[in-house]
């Protein structure tokens, strides 16, 4: 039985098939298989001699060319597409299979997922892989889900065909049923977040300096040298910097300004809802990708609207203009992952999942989108007692300390200015909420116990109260 | 038979009881259930001289006290509660009764349950019912959803029940199914974000002026008596005009900083999210009473962050300061006003509800939390052909132009002083997104695309593109 593969792979368009690649690669041997067997046929011609690929036509034959306990990956379209190869898996496979989805499913379906296929006796993966095609090939960022068992038999590979940092996977058991992709969709949401404080730094530039695209690549590239560092900044410098062939302008200045979202930043706020987390810069964020994606709209506030035009607001210093954009970026930033991080807390808490924080900023490090120098201080502040706020861990505190008079000067910039910075102002209205001495919840508990006798508790003593302010306005206790 | 009852409620809480009370008090006979007799009777005992009520002990009985087809209001907790009620009753009940949640159901559950009992004949109407308890007994803003059929034998008594503004009934049919919920769950929304503007203005007045809670309560009042006129401006002049007997302090300065939410915002913005239409000012308020509700953060984040002290940033001209609030706070009403109505407009295109927007105006007038006169303003705006939003309508144009350079003084205090305005902030930033000639939008698809071959449109010519950023950087059609 030499011939068993260790791991197969069901879904071969692109991130299978380069997942299976990189599995090949690392010298496991991978049993194939596709709904159509065309996709399975090109792979091993174009690829066969990467390592040992055993190709299958059906899901049985599939099954049969597999070691026990199998390890079996599904990469297809999250939602009913992963249902319905699951049903037809599942009937074929035995007690202590592991069967892994490793596409970018809603993690309250990998929950029920997991749920159901332990009570048949078989173990359920639920596997965020982040660092899109690329990142499949030649090392992703893997966070999987499930139980421990399961980890201990497919841990070992998966942290092999991992991207590495310093030498450590980017890969770890995240936590039980569906922490895994949980992780993954709060990774994504702070993906949104991170790309929309960028375009707001950029257009702040651009607007306010006046100049081209290309130099503000400049701008960016050498922000790639600091504190920033980060692979976003990277290719922000790149797409900055490349000239359209067709037309001799700046390549962003011919692209469309309408953003499409695929719905995970979306998951990522509708589950911070729930959970009572405030996510305002990736809520900000999933909503001016919406905004941009009305043109009706647009055409319509764009004529009747008044305001600031642009690039009427002067700067008198530029240097210490562009100064002052980057450490409210870098400020906002901090704002943005505090908040993806208590998401993670609170989802931990709310599942007894144990997620390891600290962890997380680890696996982040490399093969994933917001791979960033930055994440090393994340895991730092998680290293010991975990901090209320990741904002109030000391290196963070400091850094934005330093830069919070400069983000005030630039969120009131651009609202002289004319300039959208939702993702900067928002950030900065949190980050004032969060360290205010007493907040105007107290107004508003006092209007919602007047229409609507939803009672107040005081700052002085222990109870629920309620004021009869349709009568002789006495308090009671509720 | 003439002892029938024209209409039944049963659960007979504060808010069933007060319908009960009111729909007796305008001549109807009502039969009365409650799954504990005590409270049937006690109503009775207090109130039968009000009018024509028919107690009962079962559901049986209840439904054999009233006319055909019979009108049965349920009036219980949203969710599994209200279904335990229809369950029960149904098999009770003869083709063509009309079974009517006055509950604050989620319009999701209400389409499954109209969709439901139409199978098996009956008319479901889910009934949005705003105003509290006073409200219900005097006369509440009432937004009833269902079939047309249902709407002529129930309409004319619930047009009679409701509040009259100008002589015309807060009570419209809002459109099929699930359409009464989800209007009702938008101004709840809209309630929201109005109460959160009003408190940054307070938070923002108190700190600039320095002024007593008693001094605000006088400027919130002359406040209603111009365009900002609306029940909450009314009632946060008496809250703020309140003396706390005990303490002899100010109401508002006993009172915990924590707000409560009952989830209506949540879910507001939650389908805001799936419909793809921004609600930032909704979700802003969310969030900030999240935010206040987590002290353990706040107590660190006090202690640990940097930022301007309370009252450190003076306001030179105080009148000139206490009418640029009073702008900000018109036009960030206006957005999130806007940002609502969008989404009702939404989700009619979406369900086919062809929902009558001016007339959700009309009936939010009288009866309801967010009662003004405002209200007139948006019935007129829809009067004739539909905005592409409430802020290029001609009043609403004119009005936030006149307060938009006020608006962004106030903004950029905040940021200077420390004051938290998430609502102001992003009320602006959307203002200025929407009016903006180009968005970084084009940005992040050209980063998108980088990274995930997303692909991207042009601004001058059709299609779909891709460049081969990991190559010669051609681009080539997608």
């Amino acid at each position: 039985m030499a011939d068993l593969a260790q791991i197969g792979v069901s879904g071969l368009a692109v991130m299978g098939r380069n997942l299976a690649r990189n599995l090949a690669r690392n010298g496991f041997s991978v049993a194939l298989h596709n709904r159509t067997s065309a996709r399975t046929k090109s792979l091993v011609a174009e690829h066969g001699d990467e390592g040992t690929f055993v190709p299958t036509e059906t899901l049985e034959e599939f099954v049969a060319a597999l070691e026990r306990p199998r390890r079996v990956v599904i990469m297809v379209k999250a939602g009913a597409p992963t249902d319905a190869v699951i049903d037809e898996l599942v009937p074929l496979l035995d007690e202590g299979d592991i069967v892994i989805d490793c596409g970018n499913a809603h993690y309250a379906d990998t929950r029920r997922r997991e749920a159901d296929l332990r009570e048949r006796g078989l173990h359920f993966v639920g596997a965020g892989v982040s660092g899109g095609e690329e990142g499949a090939l030649l090392g992703p960022s893997i966070m999987p889900g499930g139980s421990k068992e399961s980890y201990a038999t497919l841990g070992p590979m998966f942290e092999k065909i991992a991207a590495h940092v310093d030498g450590t996977p980017c890969c770890v058991h995240v936590g039980p049923d569906g922490a895994g992709h949980f992780v993954k969709m709060v990774h994504n949401g702070i993906e949104y977040a991170d790309m929309q404080l960028i375009a707001e730094a950029y257009d702040l530039l651009r607007d306010g300096l006046g100049a081209s695209a290309a130099d503000l690549s400049r701008i960016f590239a050498e922000w790639n040298t600091g504190d920033l560092a980060s692979f976003l900044i990277e290719i922000t410098a790149e797409v900055l910097g490349h000239t359209d062939a067709a037309t001799g302008q700046a390549f962003v200045d011919v692209v469309l300004d309408q953003a499409e979202q695929k719905g995970t930043g979306r998951w990522t706020v509708q589950t911070a809802l729930d959970l009572g987390v405030p996510v305002t810069g990736i809520a900000e964020a999933t909503f001016a990708r919406a905004l941009s994606a009305h043109p009706e709209q647009r055409d319509a506030a764009r004529e009747a609207l008044p305001g600031p035009a642009r690039g009427s607001v002067p700067v008198s210093d530029r240097d210490a203009f562009v100064d002052d954009v980057r450490k409210a970026l870098y400020a906002s930033k901090v704002v943005a992952y505090a908040q993806g991080y208590d998401q993670m807390a609170a989802a931990s808490a709310e599942y007894g999942w144990d997620i390891d924080l600290g962890a997380m900023a680890t696996i982040w490090r490399g093969g994933c989108i917001i791979r960033a120098r930055f994440l090393d201080r994340i895991k730092d502040a998680y290293a010991e007692e975990r901090p209320a706020s990741l904002l109030v861990a000391p290196y963070f505190r400091d850094a934005v300390a330093e830069g919070q008079e400069a983000w005030r000067r630039i969120v009131a910039h651009a609202a002289k200015a004319g300039i959208p910075t939702p993702g900067f102002s928002s950030a900065l209205a949190y980050y004032d909420a969060l360290r205010a001495d007493r907040l105007p919840a107290a107004l508003i508990q006092g209007l919602r116990d007047f229409f609507g006798a939803h009672t107040y508790k005081r700052v002085d003593r222990e109870g629920t109260f309620h004021t009869l302010w349709g009568g002789d306005r006495a308090e009671v206790e509720a």
